[in-house]
């Protein structure tokens, strides 16, 4: 057991580690040669240019030799705070600035439970003498926690009424925050310029059809079924006012780059019906438009002709666009067995590879090495650490294998997929690390131990080990948390491989701009692992306070570093303007539950089992605020109003009568393929692209219109369609 | 341990007694004088006129001396059965239609089961010898179920691919059904003639506004962000295509009913602004401006101006309309923690007061009664059947009181109130029938048992009993299946009161048409009753199929006996379209997995153990097949495609072109306090209300339309309202 001196001893070890990775962070931020490691963001955005291409002194181009600026060091911490939050947003984007916003949660949630805690609970818990008189080995640590009350003892009816005060404090801040995060989504929503997303509905599963192509389909589906009223060909508007502004399909086959005869290429794939995948891009003249059809229904069958928002574009994940329905429905459940088996069994190969990479077969494999293994040191070094490595190799890439699972689901943005690996690394670490460290044991392990045991049985094991665990995870909090956020401010990994391109392939100033690796704030790690230590700070708030300052300081040091790096050095590769705010909120629920829950256990080990019902209700209680919050709060994050919509249009309709939104719409969902072939060309080349794809919707729609109107069959045969019938209806009166 | 014999004579019983209903229900409905107790249907259709208006002989307008009709009195069964089903759904409606093909599900999934069975498992269980060699007291049934089979036979190979045939056949039928369903209810509502409700949304939570009066905020709502674009002052239609037709707001206040001054009370009520709920039917030009209002979210805030789709006139419960989301969700806490004690702690109150109905403190109360209950057999009658009658008063209740806990709960349609009924009496069922028959002691005490048992225990423990109950549900079904389902076609209670109402009250042919109680289906007791014997199906189907032949008796009888109450006898309140179709599926779904759960239990119990993984993947392929349907059928059951109502307005549109849909509207959603008022009032009466109701919204577009081009101050203030600031904004180009 640790005495508070051992938890001295080992927080001062990591602030000097942490303190280590600042200094070296300061030294080399101001060196130019690494100002694109550290300054990505402003490269990005045009603000900054290589401090190589100015005049001055060679040597000086790439070290810095002002010694002024080293006295200066830390002043990148009130720099990285100052920048107002609204600037924020427009700097780097809502999704950042709304993820930041989950660490100041953390210090809102936990500095005055933390107070509490130590006014109320920590004398409640010291004036006892259990431990004394228990003969058992015990430490600082444990004369603080609840550990030191005495079983049966009327105290306990503190650490009740401290969890409901906790509970009710976490649930109010949470509420409060949801409304601020909801308000600041839709102000961000309304107060955008005008985006491509805003008037696009992605359509999915349309259905194949014999007599036309899927482009066609989609335009008299959506003729018929919106009509735009503000077309009309009596009052002459046709073309400039077309219902379908466009709908860009969305083409798969590779067309080869070759700058060429790229129109050829892409006319030659848009012509070629069987690289065409049975999904579109529709656009709408207006917001509210677009808003109707992404939330209604389409057709009787429900399986095709899905509408849905649009992602931004450069949040579209396409490989993903064409599953059909059925699939989808096996992708999951495929998917949702391996998850099931990779948590709970991925021990198992884990331990196979260990199980052969020992130093016999090394030996085996490679006998020139005998000599250097057999000598004793690097002897005892392999064996301690090779055990490791194969556990060490698999956690590296368990984001991969997650993000992996969730493309093979199906979901068609980067930030679905974002949220869904971050919800299945969560669940990852809730088992593996949260549960892992305080019932020693693999995952397999407890859930053959859970299935065997009654269900009030599960919360008592977990909850009397909690206390016991606690120096472990202050440990746990300094390295991974302290230590952690300070490696990632000093970027080794990049600045490593910049400093290698740089070297060996960089040639021009292009090939210089992509060496540079800004890196995202990755949503689908780093939340997960916020919501470890909301869960370890809820869990210890009753249990350990102790625990809850070295929460704090994480979040806090944890705040102004993330804050530094999305000012300066982070790219967000899309917006999906805090879409992920539910899933942060139901994460600190689950872990209130779980917390609720493992105290009720422990207190009914406690001889406080009269506490019981009291505490069955806080549970019950929090269920019910969730969903509260989320009939509230989430359609704000799923839904786009229709008042809203309304409201955007009109005033647009005002400031900017004779807006083509055809031309600001026609070049933004295209596929990435076609797209880096424009980018290649000049500026000129993509105009004339433009021109192309301005040309094409019209003809269609010249070509539909006519049909309309004339009996005679026209390009397509003229027969009748499923979709003709309705059209023929309309045109009766 | 009931021998097959046992079963036998039980059956003869039971055959009897059904016999013996039956027998009187032929006699009795054909006299006369029963008429309207049999043929209520046909009377309220107004195909049928009481016989004693009719002339005749005195004596034969009250008994039947046809002595031809008493010889053929079974042909009721076949008439029942030759009315075709599109005849049968405009006879009475799709509901009962669907309703009844519950039925005939329960025939299609387990005929072929029991074939299966009988062929291939009970050869199977019978040819052992284990309960000949086991010592046990067992009987023939025993010999044929799943407990003739030895300790860890392969034998329970059979049992297990035979869980697989039952399971997938299930699904099979399940989907088969589920697609027919839907397509009935889309063909319904397709082919149906307008009604109101396709065209009409209900709004509530409409926010309160210092300024303008609900109707005034409704219209001004709906003006600004579904601005129907046929519409245009411009051109002149003013008044005629006003674009919200109508907005009848709800009024409260019980307007008295004196037919003189009806409208200077009713003109009291409107204007009275404390009397006006924040809800309002607001009523579509077509099906697509519905559609799409009732799918989409209108506020930036979800909790206010929420819209669905409005019930059908008959449907709308109007005592909700007006709870606010607050309250909704606190009343849906309570009524679930109420619901949760009424099923596990129900036998407390019951058990006290049994204990204080005992003999003594009846002769404690009534001292006069002492000298005839101290008769000994009188006493000895008491005793036995005091204790079980306020269970039995209880179980009578019980219905009641789930209705009354779903209205509390704030749902807005009868329909819907009646699903959710269901599905607690379901749960109570399951609870207190189902498991409470099968481990013996109440549901409280099962609680507090699964609570101290591990998970896999639960299954074992339940799994264990189940061959030993089987003769106990056999004999279930024979009394509370067969001859239940011929005490009601008796109709044993409405008969008797009928009479005796027609004895007392009646006066009037009128009163005669209201003593008369035709009833209904009874959705939240019947489907719960038939999920019951689903349950007890699939269950006993692997375990002991000779069950299944009183099963499928069971379905075949009620199918019959219910179609011809449908025919002749029930009245349905409303027309929800077959909406609880998607619950009907999934409590099948959930008694699926129960089944396999306890099978599994059972197995492993048997020695069979290695059979485990094989059977935990059924239940993941049951909620696997359940999710793909409800992604594939639900929506048809809760969206209304924007294609079909496209389809049909064009229809309606290109038939009848100058159709005056406020006029048929406009009285749709009345109050039925105002609506009764109505009826007392000749037609003539109806006709003046009718166009008291036309002039209003023309008079508040008018004003509206004129504040929208005057500047000037209109007679609201003309202060910026928040609705007004949009509309301004609108104006402007």
């Amino acid at each position: 057991m640790a005495t508070l001196n051992d938890i001295g001893v080992a927080a001062a070890i990591n602030i000097l580690t942490a303190f280590a990775f600042l200094l070296a962070f300061a030294i080399l931020r101001i060196q130019p040669v690494n100002d694109r490691v550290y300054f990505p963001k402003w490269y990005l955005k045009g603000l900054r240019s290589s401090p190589l291409a100015n005049g001055g002194a060679f040597a000086s181009k790439f070290v810095n030799f002002d010694w002024k600026s080293y006295i200066r060091f830390l002043n990148w911490m009130p720099a990285a705070l100052q920048m107002p939050e609204p600037e924020l947003i427009h700097h780097a984007g809502l999704d950042s600035v709304v993820y930041l916003r989950i660490y100041l949660l953390g210090l809102k949630i936990f500095v005055p439970i933390a107070i509490l805690a130590f006014t109320v609970m920590i004398p409640v818990n010291w004036t006892n003498n259990t431990l004394e008189h228990s003969g058992l080995t015990y430490s600082d640590v444990d004369k603080l926690s609840i550990s030191n009350i005495p079983i049966g003892s009327n105290r306990f009816w503190t650490h009740l009424v401290m969890a409901y005060t906790f509970t009710f404090w976490t649930c109010y801040v949470l509420k409060r925050e949801y409304e601020i995060v909801a308000a600041m989504r839709l102000h961000f929503l309304a107060s955008e310029q005008r985006r491509p997303d805003q008037f696009t509905v992605l359509v999915r599963n349309v259905p194949p059809d014999p007599h036309e192509s899927v482009t066609e389909l989609v335009q008299h589906f959506f003729l018929v079924n919106h009509p735009d009223h503000y077309l009309s060909h009596r009052t002459g508007f046709l073309g400039l006012w077309g219902n379908r502004v466009d709908a860009i399909d969305f083409y798969t086959s590779k067309a080869e780059r070759l700058s060429r005869d790229i129109s050829s290429e892409r006319e030659e794939v848009t012509n070629n019906p069987k690289s065409i995948m049975p999904a579109a891009f529709v656009s709408f003249k207006t917001r509210w438009g677009a808003a109707v059809c992404a939330q209604t229904q389409q057709s009787r069958n429900p399986t095709v002709w899905l509408t849905e928002w649009a992602p931004e574009p450069r949040d579209v994940y396409w490989e993903n666009l064409a599953i059909p329905f059925v699939y989808l429905t096996i992708r999951r459940l495929i998917v949702a067995v391996a998850f099931f088996f990779l948590t709970f069994f991925f021990v198992i190969p884990i331990a196979i590879v260990q199980s052969l990479a020992n130093i016999e077969s090394i030996e085996k494999a490679f006998p020139f090495l005998r000599p250097i293994i057999e000598v004793k040191f690097i002897k005892s070094l392999i064996q301690g650490f090779l055990p490791g490595i194969a556990l060490k190799i698999f956690l590296m890439f368990l984001p991969t294998i997650l993000m992996i699972m969730s493309k093979f689901e199906g979901f068609i943005s980067l930030s679905s997929l974002e949220r869904r690996s971050a919800s299945r690394y969560y669940i990852f670490q809730f088992v593996n690390v949260f549960l892992g460290s305080i019932i020693t044991g693999t995952a397999f392990q407890q859930l053959n131990n859970f299935i065997h045991q009654s269900t009030n049985q599960i919360p008592r094991t977990i909850g009397v080990s909690i206390p016991m665990k606690a120096t472990f995870f202050i440990t746990f909090i300094m390295v991974d948390g302290w230590a952690g956020v300070a490696g990632e401010i000093l970027r080794l990994k990049p600045l490593i491989i910049y400093h290698l391109k740089n070297f060996f392939l960089v040639k021009t100033e292009k090939d210089r701009e992509e060496a540079m690796d800004p890196g995202t704030i990755g949503f689908n790690t780093g939340e997960p692992q916020i919501q470890l230590y909301f869960l370890l700070g809820l869990v210890y708030a009753v249990v350990t306070p102790i625990l809850l300052p070295f929460m704090i300081v994480f979040f806090g040091f944890a705040y102004v570093v993330y804050r530094h790096q999305i000012i300066n050095v982070y790219n967000q590769e899309y917006e999906s303007a805090a879409a992920f705010w539910p899933d942060v909120h139901v994460r600190i629920i689950v872990a209130l539950i779980v917390s609720q829950l493992l105290l009720m256990g422990l207190l009914s080990t406690k001889g406080a089992s009269q506490s019981t019902p009291l505490l069955i209700t806080l549970p019950v209680l929090t269920i019910c605020f969730h969903r509260f919050c989320k009939g509230r709060y989430e359609p704000a994050f799923v839904r786009y109003p229709l008042q809203e919509a309304m409201m955007k249009d009109t005033l647009e309709r005002a400031k900017e009568a004779n807006l083509n939104l055809k031309g600001f719409l026609q070049n933004a969902y295209i596929h990435p393929v076609f797209k880096s072939a424009d980018d290649n060309g000049s500026d000129s080349d993509n105009d004339i692209t433009t021109g192309e794809w301005e040309q094409e919707p019209t003809l269609v729609a010249t070509k539909r219109t006519s049909k309309r109107f004339t009996p005679l069959p026209s390009k397509d045969g003229g027969s009748l369609l499923p979709s003709d019938e309705v059209k023929d209806e309309r045109s009766k009166p």
